[in-house]
């Protein structure tokens, strides 16, 4: 090209930049099955040092599948949470802080939808919920309680994550085929405010309900709720009797995979996000490692089954680990390996398990750090672990002394802004998603593979009861009871009773299931089109 | 899948993990061109806060073309430095610290070859020199002096990065077609240990050797030295009349494509490093968005000249910098954009640049923060200038104010160990390098991609005197100017004189040119195998 001709086209160019839609190149309906997998929290640092610790350099399963960025704000602020976040990754919409599954109220950043005031807070279908609708299986896995907000966002509507109440019971009559993980406390009567027992909800709807590592193994098929802790799995590094992740994936990936029409499955690894927030290197790394293994499982199932699509992506950085602290400043190129991985290794218990121990018999600290650390601590550190009482402020001197000894930094105990890693396999390369993409364009991406279609489905799932009349249909809210709202719909002089987060409707006492849940945001009434047909 | 079958599956496939080879899918010589730029020390959360700040959110050029991850490490520490990582990424080779396109003593990380004692610090050719064998025109661009070690892992061979006279002289004599950036100083013979004046070497060999902007507009042919400044170039935000990066690029993009048989170029965003070093916001965002300009050059380059390769990877990540730090932990997620922006947004200058005026005129302080930073600073921070006369302790006070301003969190004044991130643009997504891959897989993407073989060139490039025999050729050292040290190769009974880092023998009064340049390590002497046939 001569001079004059490529200045001219380099300046035409520059100011004729165009940005590349990450979903053009993607086939429509590539992938029969979907997994994603959500390391809660993971920045990259938190990756490497895995790898060093537990591998010794040599790859872990996600890598061989990087593929891009994916950027992770809210609607509204630049640093995200696992609400707005996980909702934007299962909905393809991002919204604010503590919202699960509703379009949020302010949506002022670049990537965000246009938001009307009649959208505030209306429900959103999520990729779980689009899989469902096609005829697939669907399961979500979480180390937390199956009720923490990511989980949540793939399978509830409400406007803040803590709602456990209507959270649960969303999850519950789902008609999820899969759900393993944490929680059993909030199925009980006693610990919900509306007094209801979901574990009895779940058995008269013919789940299975099991309880530990030796059911999970024995199942053959579903459907089945296997809740394994009170509230979250301990660590996996902390674990006796729970099953691993990498187990809960693989008994959930043989249940679902029967189904001929295929599946969705979500795999969150949740507390690599607790142990970033407490800066803790032991919790941190083990759980990655464990998530790691759940990726094996998954990768192995999808190179065995070319349909299957597997995405990672966290939701959020968090922590701001690095490899590297203000005392390597002057000298690290020089540190060799085993500086940052020699004490890590020996480490058999998260700082937490030790607080706990610690806190039990403080007469016995240095045995106990010399035991679980494997190294001796210093008089200063022993006094010092003595003179707390609670086991939080022990856990955090704990994680300084692994990170002094690990030269590992952290800038924060909040989360962090940064891109997260995409990792995405695909069988076909022209499938794979890659550059920095929106965490909502994570969602579009997983509906485009399925060949389906979330803002259809939203519509369908979703018809607000202002908009009622136009099927003939009044509405009157029965609120007496606070924590168990009904709504009576009427048509041709019949009575149809809803309840809030169930899939069914009463009328001369026979109940009538339907797809979707009932979801009242407090200020409107959602009920998918399919119930409203069926009361024709 | 029957369930018993599938669990023998899984069982198996974990135990026989495969990793695939990163570059086994890419076609061979697709690019004529290939241009890498490198953003010396970039870590993501600068990236995410340059989008905030100068793009509103709105993508940046880079992020179209996210990839995969890069790992940084050397030979045989785990935080890399800017010598090991760019011989890695220049040459295919992992090495240790300090050294500029040799091989290491010290190989004992995953991901590192395998060495032998006699290839310890023995040279290795890079992309670079590959180009040239293949009769493509070869470009280095850089905001640091141009002897630096990066620039310098692609064109020169030594046993430190601090030997300045060694890389110089052989960039001088590598042919290179153009150089662009800062290190005058560096080629006068009064600032050489050997006394030679460089200069004169360059256009002594038919160089235009310039130094202003005006100069380099003005340009419509090479071969060029571009040295802007007398050592680094000022950040691009504190430059007056030096060109920038962006202006750099496009001039060697004009003159290098003219070449018929493509070219490759490597341009650096120096000073990203130096201020991540200085833990200072306000250098490494204006030097993030500068390097994004000229990413967007090269793109549109690209983009209208299909058959061009374009990759960006820094050599590791530095600082440790978050989005979010100790002030945020507990209400990241409400904070609005404008808390981590506004500040940033106001600032024309780096707090490099603006200690040096404080250092000139202490008593205007406050209006010289204001002036240039745009706000005003308290009367604790206005004290603390003043009690400081380095101008390196007023940087960091200023740095910190910009800092605790933004929320923006550092965890070490040196360089880090994560994986950075891969970008890649290919006309075909088949020839997109993509997953985690090792510096060292970057070199050898790019020298796939040419149709090269970097292997077979550095046995080319860099005979060793040890071999000499078996060519009929005896070798005595002249080392009596330690600067200069020549070589008196005798066949025949005729005598050749090769020179230290240069690219020509003399015989009988006469010069004869080769491909390729004389390295000695001080042990051993490495000469091209076209120049050992040239005296046959």
């Amino acid at each position: 090209m001569k001079g004059k001709a490529f200045l001219l086209l380099v300046f035409f160019t520059i100011f004729t930049q165009t940005y590349t839609v990450p979903l053009e190149k993607t086939e429509t309906g590539f992938a029969k099955n979907v997994i994603i997998l959500i390391p809660d929290g993971m920045s990259t640092d938190g990756v490497t040092l895995t790898r060093w610790v537990y591998n010794d350099g040599k790859p872990l399963n996600m890598d061989e599948i990087a593929s891009g960025l994916v950027r992770t704000h809210n609607s509204d602020t630049i640093i995200a949470d696992s609400a707005p976040g996980g909702t934007a990754l299962a909905t393809g919409h991002k919204t604010q802080d503590k919202l699960i599954g509703v379009k949020p109220k302010k949506a002022t950043l670049y990537g965000s939808d246009k938001n009307d005031e009649k959208d505030y807070y209306s429900p959103v279908a999520s990729v779980l919920e689009l899989a469902k609708s096609m005829g697939k299986s669907a399961g979500i896995i979480a180390t937390s309680e199956i009720m923490h907000a990511t989980p949540a966002d793939f399978t509830a509507h409400a406007t803040h994550r803590s709602n456990y109440n209507d959270i649960t019971e969303q999850q519950v009559f789902q008609n999820l085929d899969v759900v393993f993980g944490g929680g059993e406390f909030f199925l009980k009567a006693e610990n919900r405010e509306d007094k209801e027992d979901m574990t009895a909800a779940l058995k008269n709807n013919n789940y299975k309900v099991i309880k530990n590592k030796k059911e999970l193994e024995q199942l053959k098929t579903g459907k089945v709720w296997g809740l394994f802790s009170s509230k979250d799995i301990p660590y996996d590094i902390d674990r006796t009797t729970e099953p691993s992740l990498a187990d809960m994936t693989k008994k959930a990936i043989e249940l679902l995979s029967k189904n001929e029409n295929g599946f969705f499955l979500m795999v969150e690894g949740s507390k690599i996000d607790w142990a970033a927030h407490a800066n803790s290197p032991a919790g941190l790394i083990s759980e990655i490692k464990s998530f790691d293994d759940a990726v094996g499982v998954a990768l192995n199932f999808a190179k065995n089954n070319k349909d299957t699509l597997v995405i990672i992506s966290s939701d959020h950085g968090n922590g701001g680990i690095t490899i590297g602290n203000q005392d390597t400043t002057g000298n690290y190129p020089e540190i060799p390996l085993e500086s940052f991985v020699s004490t890590l290794r020996k480490v058999t218990s998260t700082e937490e398990a030790l607080s706990k121990r610690i806190a039990e018999k403080p007469e016995n600290t240095a045995d106990l750090v010399q035991k679980y650390f494997g190294f001796t601590p210093s008089d200063e550190e022993i006094q010092n672990l003595k003179s707390k009482n609670k086991t939080s402020d022990i856990q955090k001197i704990l994680s300084e002394m692994l990170n002094k000894r690990s030269h590992i930094g952290w800038t924060t105990g909040g989360h962090t802004g940064e891109e997260v890693v995409l990792y995405v396999y695909a069988d076909d390369y022209k499938n794979i998603l890659g550059g920095t993409v929106q965490n909502s364009d994570v969602a579009r991406y997983m509906a485009k593979a399925m060949g389906g279609d979330l803002d259809k489905l939203s519509s369908e799932l979703f018809v607000p009861s202002k908009d009622f009349g136009s099927y003939g249909i009044t509405v009157s809210n029965d609120l007496s009871d606070k924590n168990n709202p009904k709504f009576i719909l009427e048509k041709n002089n019949s009575k149809y009773i809803f309840f809030e987060n169930r899939n069914y409707f009463e009328t001369n006492n026979k109940k009538t299931s339907f797809n979707g849940v009932v979801v009242y945001n407090g200020e409107e009434l959602f009920i998918p089109l399919n119930a409203l047909e069926l009361i024709n």
